[in-house]
């Protein structure tokens, strides 16, 4: 069957019948519940996700057949009932977490890195390293509304695709890796986006993160040592180099695992930056972007994630310290604890309002839960190979 | 029948039957949704509320029978399945919002104020005028777990009590207006709470807010020029004056409605105030707490509202003035659109991602959309009387 609307590369796949974990084949009445307290957890080895829910801090369901998941991200419709999912193996699947079934799967790259919604939630937008560039899809039927290649230089080439978030309006915005360049893909007047390109941010942007308010766009750059910003209010958009030289003249680590972006935290004027290769985490003010502290942790931050109300910050780490979490106070700067949850914390999540947070311990096939007044843990619940954690709250975010 | 967990001034109201506006009998396959897109609009005549939907910008029901709501404000279940109301009578009606109908109504104040939702989302807290003080209840049976007389003074009178706010780790804070003092009562460890009392808070403080973050309770005095802030991550709390006298040396203007402070807005490092009786938005550093600009507007401001990005300020004004919006573009602090919705715009609220605003116009009988990009009217909607708009993203943010 040939679909014009899908590029070549792209395949409608098989839909795999979801595994009940409870008892089969559940009446629409048992199915019927609010969705502001779901969220998955990603199996990476199995290809699965877990369908959870953070009241009771349960497992509702289990869905096979995801496909290559070992760096997977995940976004909600605005109705908090459907979830994408972004395969490394660039397959886009969009889930039912009512039903516990996949809707739709297609494989619409080679090689996927991330993707987001836009704000009115009717557009689905995937970063790809190969073929480089972003696809950007339907968010009802997954037919494919735009292909925006990333080429640069004379001879056309694709570059790799990185950092993509939405912003308001019905934008995205996204970096090309070999190229340094960020480029804001507008959608507000239709289906054909209007392309501004910022040449000049750096020397291999590798992530990036907009602020919540959508205003801040950090590039993280592997080529050099510091970042790079675009103030996307002003009126000429333009790279800015920040925290230049923040390892300079100083002996520099081996890097076992690089750091998130998503991870980092704005708190109370602050970005707190996981500090690459470094066994430390930069304060930054949101205003001026300089530096204005550091904090020495345990090991190579991966995630440095602030609680929602950003009084506390929750960092895990790079191999071989990835066993541990610490925990800092943001007013006093101070670690008020170290946990060692066990082999592998890969990832954390919070609840919406902060009480709890959740974290994958992929070595001892268990999602762990915390108090985070108490900094006890209060459950425990199996999985396999869990990695990255995503909440539906997350569909009311800019940016995430 | 006797209740001994209800407080002797509550009871138990029959439910009413709600009015089905679609097809009646929906059946739970159709009753199957997400619940991120949902809200309710108030209409405060008939004691009727309207169960909305985002997406497609449609009503799907009116649900009758919530008594005096002619003041009336909501919060949601962390699942984002239940609202509860809090209307003017000291009603407490829990709404279903899949199903379309009272859960349970009970009366359990004379004159009530407003509420407020855990953390946990395990307790529903309502400050009443009448009698003075807090009623703290179970969010899923409506129990009474804690009654919170606002005693104050040698011969312990009940004062009214104003600007009631959940914070992180089970807590609420709330004012006492006669007495001018805060309490926080700390549900931390069970459903006894502690109770911590600030005092020097002002003279007859009538409304207060806390921020996203739950650090600053910003309280506004009726009896002085002035409001006092708390920071309540600080070690000893205690109330302190700012923007003392912002009005002081001026002629004072007749106060045609009282400011909500639940419009206040917090965007950029600035907050954004209605003055109380003057034509003017002031804005005050968050950081320093001083003021730092006035925006002349067209009216006195009742809500100041940021679009979820902070980018822009909606303004809505009191009577004669209250068929008016005005649009403020917070980085420039220049006023770039007035709206003439209709007669007596009342409350607005905004899509969690800010894509759109929601207008209640009462004078008009309907709720009108807005794109808040093109600030073009996309839509409207019948509905008696409408006053308050809440959306169920509510669910997932700290003071709301």
């Amino acid at each position: 069957m040939s679909k014009s609307f899908l590029s070549n590369i792209a395949m409608v796949c098989a839909v795999s019948a979801p595994i009940m974990l409870g008892s089969a084949g559940a009446s629409a009445e048992e199915m019927l519940r609010g969705t502001g307290d779901l969220g998955l957890i990603i199996e990476r080895a199995t290809g699965s996700i877990l369908i959870v829910e953070t009241t009771s801090r349960t497992t509702l369901k289990r869905v096979e057949g995801l496909g290559d998941i070992s760096h997977a991200s995940a976004v909600y419709s605005r109705d908090e009932r459907y979830a994408y999912i972004f395969g490394r193996d660039g397959g886009l699947t969009k889930i039912d977490m009512l039903k516990g079934e996949i809707v739709k799967r297609i494989v619409q790259g080679g090689n996927s890195i991330g993707g987001a919604i836009s704000d009115d939630g009717k557009l689905i937008a995937v970063s790809n390293y190969e073929p480089g560039g972003v696809k950007v899809f339907d968010a009802e039927t997954l037919e494919l509304v735009a292909d925006l290649p990333a080429k640069y230089g004379k001879d056309d080439a694709l570059s790799k695709t990185v950092g993509l978030v939405d912003l308001p309006g019905r934008k995205f915005v996204f970096t090309l890796w070999d190229a340094g360049e960020t480029w804001i893909a507008d959608f507000s007047r239709g289906n054909k986006p209007e392309v501004q390109k910022i040449p000049n941010m750096g020397e291999y942007p590798y992530d990036a993160l907009v602020t919540g308010d959508g205003r801040h766009y950090i590039t993280g750059l592997f080529g050099e040592d510091g970042l790079s910003h675009i103030d996307l209010w002003a009126t000429e958009l333009k790279g800015e180099r920040i925290l230049k030289g923040y390892g300079k003249g100083e002996k520099k680590l081996p890097v076992y695992k690089m750091p998130h972006l998503e991870g980092w935290a704005k708190a109370s004027g602050q970005f707190v930056l996981p500090a690459i290769g470094r066994h430390e985490v930069l304060l930054m003010d949101s205003n001026s972007f300089t530096e204005t502290d550091r904090i020495e942790v345990y090991g190579q931050p991966v995630f440095a994630m602030a609680r929602p109300d950003g009084r506390q910050i929750w960092v895990n780490f790079a191999p071989p310290k990835n066993d541990t979490i610490q925990v800092i106070d943001l007013p006093s700067r101070k670690i008020i604890k170290t946990l060692k949850p066990g082999p592998a914390v890969l990832h954390m999540e919070f609840t919406p309002r902060g009480h709890e947070v959740w974290m994958s311990v992929r070595g001892a096939d268990e999602v762990q839960v915390y108090d985070t007044q108490t900094l006890k843990k209060v459950s425990s619940l199996p999985a396999k190979k869990p990695s990255g954690i995503f909440f539906t709250a997350r569909a009311h975010k800019i940016g995430l």
